[in-house]
């Protein structure tokens, strides 16, 4: 079995299409700094989108990551998750690299994202309004779709996000 | 709705059995640090358990985190996946704080762990022989398990794995 000496192509019109999809899922693995040890921390999120497409969670500041990402926003997500069968790694995931900005509270663009959530997650009606619960902008920097073995792409945010703001890299 | 002032309890014996549970699950997602940037990376592995209980995955040396293990061997694992219904975060998940060791290629102990790794990950005879393929132990330092809103507790190495080496921290 040959194997290409670059095996990352750069994103096609289906590679961007399964990656915009894999970004509708509710929930995302999310890797951060752990701010006490400096080493990785690994949680799972709730995920969703702002209206102009941006990935978006709503944490609480219980959770590790809330002071994880409070002082280090460089962060990685992966989306997608394996079937009940077959091989785990031929199933298609989305590696995101992104910039984490909290939403400050009591602002309108705090109630806009909470519209948008809400109609995502409703069930996360019973919480989203603690004091201690904050919206998190995820803002892409680049990604990497597996779509199986041998499938590998690059995206570029654009590639992710048309029309949103990407960070400068 | 009241909070405790620490919201992560020490881990009881139905922590530790949930535990255990969410470690034979076949693949988990990967925290790392990217070795270009120094910021956090994020892959899905395949995921197994060494006949002495230890963590073991099985990388390719094209797959990004290969590299990244082996410049920066502490990583994090997430184990548990949500189902098709309710809110995400209700379902229980594990996460777990780890040192990477490469196991080297034609040696006794690879070939045991081959054995062990196969009888777990059938699928995987395809490749696992590919000389750019490596097992890796995932020694535990020790790990939070979230069972549910407000059920989160500390475990130590011991708590995982029985009888098995785990860092000293």
């Amino acid at each position: 079995m040959s194997k290409p000496s670059d095996p990352v192509a750069r994103a096609d019109d289906a590679a961007r299409a399964l990656a915009r999809h894999l970004m509708a899922l509710p929930h995302a693995a999310l890797a951060f700094v752990d701010p006490q040890t400096a080493t990785p921390g690994i949680s799972r999120i709730a995920f969703g989108l702002a209206a102009d497409g941006t990935p978006l969670t709503l944490i609480s500041a219980l959770a590790p990551h809330f002071a994880a990402l409070s002082q280090t926003p460089d962060c990685a997500l992966l989306l997608g998750e394996p079937g009940p069968k077959g091989d785990p790694l031929t199933h298609p995931r989305l590696m995101l690299r992104a910039t984490a900005e909290f939403v400050p509270a009591a602002t309108p663009d705090r109630e806009a994202l909470r519209e948008t959530w809400l109609a995502q997650h409703p069930k996360s009606r019973l919480y989203v309004d603690f004091a201690d619960f904050a919206f998190v902008r995820l803002r892409p920097r680049a990604a990497l779709l597996n779509a199986g073995f041998g499938k590998a792409f690059h995206l570029e945010a654009a590639d992710l996000l048309p029309g949103a703001k990407a960070c400068e890299t």
